[in-house]
C-alpha cells in the first residue's frame, strides 16, 4: 500500500497583496517548490495584517494539514506581527531567542542593533529557527508551521533551508497537451477520459490571448502509466477533432 | 457620521493556481479594481476544484463581506463545477437558464451548441447574468456573491459588467515614499508616527533585488489630510536618515 502524499497550506500575511499594491509570487513559487517533493498545496490564503485574522488562519489550517507555511510580516517594523499572532495561535510565550539574537548581533555591528532590529530575535517558545543566505533575520518552524519572510528572494532561501525537514511524496507527473480546438468541442471527450481513468485528474484550460485562442489539456498524477494512457486517449481524441475543425471559442 | 467602506473577500478556485501550473493575476486585478471603488479587499482563498471546498468556503465569506467574487470553473468541461457548487452553497435548485441559453445559441450555430456547451447556461435558481464581451458564456450574481471565469481577459471584462451594481465606499488615498535607508533604521520612527495617526496605515516593505536594496513606505487612508501629514513626518523622518546614512538590509 502506497503512503498518503503530505498536504500543505499557504498563509500570505500582508495589506500590499489585499490592496493592489504588491502581486503575490511566494504561493505560486510554494507550490511549484512542493511540487517537486511531492506535497499537495491543498489551500491558499491572503489575509491581511490583523492579528485575529493571522491567527484565524494559521489555526484553520495547521490542524488541517501536514504542513503549513506563512509569508510576511517577519520584519522591524510596526506592521510585522507574524511572530507574535504565531504564539498566540500556538499559546505558547514569545521572547528574544538567544540563536537570532547572534545571527543579528553578527550582521548589525557597532550599535546597529536597535530595539526595532531586534524584534526580528522574537520567536515563539519550541520554534527551531529557518536561517537563510540573503538577510540575517530568521524565521522559524513551530510544529507543522513553517514561517517565512515574504520578500521573494528572502523566502526562496528559506525555502532551501526547509527542505531536509519535509517528508516528501510520490511525485506528481504531469502531461500537457495544446490544441486550437474549441474546449467545447473536445469537452465531451475528456469527461469520457476522465470518467475511464479515475486515478488521474485531467484539467482543462483555455486561453485567450494575443496568440490567439486555444486549450491547454493538463493530465496529473502518480501512476505515470496511468497518466500516459489518459495523455494518449486525449491525443487521439484532438487529432479527430483537429481534422476540418476550425478556430472557434469555448 | 461617515458610511462603512464595503468589504469583498476572493475565492479564486483552481486546481491549476495549487499546482503551481498557473500563476493567478486574478486577486491582484481584482485589488486595483475595488480599490477604485472604494471597496476593501480584506481576504482571498484559492481552493481546488473540489465541490465541498469551493461550498465552505462560499459560505465562509458571503456571511462575512458585503460582496464575494470567484473566479474560475464556468466553462464546459468537467472539470468546471462551479455553478453546481454555488448552487449549493445557496440551498437553491439549478437549471438551464433561458437566457444564458439565448447567448450561447446566438454564438453556435449549426448543431455547435453540443451539451458540453449547454453546461454553461446552467445558472442557480434566482441569479442574475455577468455578460462579457470576450465569451458568450456569462458569469452570474447570486445575491451578494459575483462568480465570474477564471480566464483573466473574460474576468476582466465581467468585472465592467458588474461594476454599475457595486456601492462605493469613500476612496483610499495612498501615498509611498521610497528610500535607499535601512528598514531597521527607520522602523522606530515610522512606529511612532504610525501611533500619532491612528487614521492611516502605514506599511514597510523592503525589496532586494538587481537594483539593490531600500524600502517603500506605504501610507493609505480614507482622510487626504490625515495621509499628507503622516506622509510629511515620514519624509522628515526619512531625510534625516539619509544624512549619512549608508546602503544596509532590514
Amino acid at each position: 500500500m502506497e503512503s498518503v502524499p503530505p498536504t500543505a497550506g499557504m498563509i500570505v500575511i500582508g495589506d500590499e497583496i489585499l490592496s493592489g499594491r504588491t502581486q503575490d509570487t511566494n504561493t505560486h513559487y510554494l507550490a511549484r517548490f512542493l511540487g517537486a517533493f511531492g506535497i499537495d498545496l491543498k489551500e491558499a490564503r491572503v489575509v491581511p495584517d490583523v492579528e485575529a485574522e493571522i491567527i484565524a488562519a494559521v489555526n484553520a489550517l495547521r490542524s488541517r494539514y501536514d504542513y503549513v507555511f506563512t509569508t510576511g510580516g517577519i520584519g522591524p517594523t510596526h506592521d510585522d506581527i507574524t511572530a507574535g499572532a504565531i504564539a498566540h495561535a500556538f499559546e505558547v510565550p514569545i521572547d528574544y531567542n538567544a540563536e537570532a539574537l547572534a545571527l543579528l548581533a553578527s550582521r548589525y555591528k557597532g550599535g546597529e542593533l536597535n530595539d526595532m532590529r531586534k524584534r526580528m530575535a522574537r520567536i515563539p517558545a519550541g520554534a527551531t529557527l529557518i536561517h537563510n543566505s540573503v538577510s540575517a533575520a530568521p524565521g522559524f518552524q513551530i510544529e507543522n508551521v513553517f514561517v517565512m519572510a515574504g520578500v521573494p528572494l528572502i523566502m526562496h532561501a528559506m525555502l532551501e533551508n526547509i527542505a531536509p525537514r519535509l517528508r516528501r511524496g510520490k511525485p506528481v507527473h504531469t502531461r500537457t497537451l495544446s490544441t486550437a480546438v474549441a474546449e467545447g468541442r473536445i469537452a465531451a471527450s475528456l469527461a469520457a477520459i476522465q470518467a475511464a481513468h479515475p486515478s488521474v485528474s485531467i484539467g482543462s484550460y483555455p486561453y485567450f490571448n494575443e496568440n490567439g485562442v486555444g486549450v491547454n489539456v493538463v493530465v496529473r498524477g502518480r501512476n505515470p502509466q496511468d497518466v500516459e494512457a489518459a495523455t494518449d486517449r486525449i491525443q487521439e481524441a484532438l487529432m479527430a477533432q483537429e481534422i476540418g475543425s476550425k478556430p472557434d471559442d469555448r
